[in-house]
């Protein structure tokens, strides 16, 4: 993040760089084999992990080659045609360990979606990877746990969220100690001019319409409360080392500059793409280089007199509890964060099913959250327990909160 | 402006740093004191030249208590006025050179405006001073024997402008090497819509009317024509060490962002505050550091809320004909660049006069560029001669070129 670490690094990032990819078969891992494929010279896949779409699995580990190849496949059947597909597949979490740990990689992509991907990542840190890192829960729930194992490693946590490479690509060659406050961008979702009564008669489909991004269905449901943007603040001071009144949150809702960063003399960085993940995946690995994508067809250029415009908005706290819930759980800490990822989970679960309004969401959380005794500086087995504890919680209240 | 150059700038970068100022009673001259003047344990002036402003001069030393003083007074009057108000000033072009060359002093800014200071900042690079440049002229006429000779004496060269400063800080931690393109943000000055029959009749004041910047008359008229951005691009070229070919320019018309700079990969990054020529300077003076204004009253905040908006246009290269007189001058080079500044400065102080219309200045310019016989590789004095030739054929040339 400053100078001098820039240059430390600079001699061991040597290429081709071996990857472990947890979560290929997800959104950022097909994405991250995207651009692995643009960069034959430059990357190669040594380990592959994914649950359970074994179908794209095996093409990923025909097309790849990787040495290692996991599936955590959740049924019998599902195990079965892992074994069936992939020879010398290892099955289950210990699959997923073993390619966070797997000595041949320097760098563990992790891209796991929800809790799965935490103790993996800690393997993995403290085997020594450099963590290209996609997964939230992972800072938000347990950021003291993961900062500290890696300041102790010696490891590069990098991230694949734009706002954070974002922040990340804009304090390249600065110091953190000379930064005013982050200013995270948001879309603002579908939903950022919405009046209570439209909120409250949001269908799925709305909420799954999101204006500039297309992602996985939980995440673009987090978009839409702009919980997602709360998490993005847990995991932004974790990387950044950023207390929370020093982390704005800015509606820009074209997402083309992806954050900014304000420093102490007032002067301002940040960095602009169009929407795309390729980017943020790229950065991380190639960092401290930058690779040519002119000819690969990764990304579409940016023109500015097509962009025409940009807006910046205030955003709206009021019309989004989930945003306030967040940052109350981050300044609470403690458990709390992970009371509201678990809560979460099953809250947009229970949603996308029709079981609960979309302003439901949030109440439901509010009302787990009100519920839970805290635990501080917790360990992993508290997270995971106080995490369950949550989606539980939030299945039994269900009935009264949030009602369709 | 690599990682490496950082560092080594890093620990020669002690405060105080002591400061001999070229200009000092300019806009840029005065804005710099207003620096000095907020971090006096950062920033002490020790040498002040100046041209005529003698009442304004004479204040400064009052207030700045620099141990050298000069004044370039153009006039037997004027001399006798600075000698009385100012014991001990060195009158006259070796006071500039004294200023330069000033032993005691880190850092040179000059902010000189026109061909006065080239002169001057050779010697200080010779010497050895760090060189904060305001004067766009110095490397459009001379970027080839300034940029050499900082070469030479390890010398660095930081921009003032507020466009270059922008392409500086985002290139901090970075590669020149892994720059696709400059892309230098234009406010596109009063006229960027106005049609041709509009453009033939602008008065002097509608020119000197800016929509976002407060500066001098001249560089306004230059920023009216577009001249002043043709300028820049030239700057940056020896600026930053890049082709014509890749440096472009885009209409920014809030000047918010001040410039960008597009890497290899498609990542874009910039910088942006409100716009102020305060916040250019203090970097050049602080970098490797940054120093905190929020107490100075220096800056306005900028709240994007606030600004709400930013747009984005293509510049229209046929409405500003000096903008590809300038692009052309620089794509020759050798002593066109100076024939473009020597006619400019002479066409622009024409139409002040009302000698000449507003088209009337490209018009002007054009002619003597056709009439001029190029020396490659030009010495200081060509470069002065040419320019000098330039002004001299504008004039003769007015009568026929531009009417009113």
């Amino acid at each position: 993040m400053n100078n001098r670490m820039t240059i430390e690094t600079e001699h061991m990032n040597t290429f081709p760089k071996r990857i472990a990819l947890l979560g290929s078969t997800g959104s950022i891992g097909r994405q991250t084999l995207d651009v692995v494929r643009r960069f034959p010279e430059h990357f190669h896949i040594v380990a592959l992990a994914a649950r359970s779409n074994i179908e794209l699995l095996a093409e990923q580990a025909r097309e790849f080659q990787p040495a290692l190849v996991a599936c955590t496949a959740e049924s019998a059947e599902l195990t079965l045609a892992a074994r069936e597909a992939l020879p010398g597949v290892v099955i289950g979490e210990r699959g997923l360990f073993e390619v966070a740990t797997y000595p041949e990689a320097d760098v563990v992509v992790a891209a796991t979606s929800g809790l799965v991907g935490l103790g993996p990542t800690l393997a993995a840190i403290r085997a020594g990877k450099m963590i290209a890192l996609a997964n939230k829960e992972t800072l938000v729930m347990a950021g003291h746990l993961v900062m500290q194992a890696a300041r102790q490693a010696g490891v590069e946590i990098r991230p694949i969220d734009s706002e954070h490479s974002a922040i990340w690509q804009s304090l390249h060659g600065e110091r953190t100690a000379e930064v005013r406050r982050l200013l995270l961008t948001a879309s603002g979702g579908p939903f950022r001019h919405a009046t209570p009564e439209q909120l409250r008669s949001v269908t799925v489909e709305q909420a799954l319409a999101h204006p500039t991004w297309r992602m996985g269905t939980k995440i673009t449901i987090d978009s839409a409360t702009l919980m997602n943007k709360g998490l993005e603040v847990l995991e932004a001071h974790w990387l950044f080392d950023m207390p929370y009144e020093r982390i704005e949150v800015v509606v820009q809702p074209e997402s083309i500059i992806h954050s900014m960063v304000e420093f102490i003399d007032g002067s301002i960085k940040m960095q602009a793409s169009l929407p795309t993940m390729h980017l943020p995946i790229l950065h991380a690995l190639s960092y401290p280089l930058r690779l040519d994508t002119a000819s690969t067809g990764l990304l579409r250029e940016l023109r500015w007199p097509d962009v025409g415009q940009l807006h910046f908005e205030q955003l709206d706290i009021a019309r989004f509890p989930c945003f306030r819930l967040a940052l109350e759980a981050a300044n609470r800490g403690g458990t709390y964060p992970s009371v509201l990822v678990g809560a979460d989970e099953e809250a947009v679960a229970l949603f996308l099913a029709g079981k609960i309004s979309f302003p439901g969401i949030a109440e439901l959380i509010e009302a787990v959250l009100e519920r839970h005794q805290p635990v501080e500086q917790p360990d992993i087995e508290t997270i995971l327990e106080t995490c369950a504890w949550a989606r539980r919680t939030a299945r039994e209240l269900s009935p009264v909160y949030g009602e369709v």
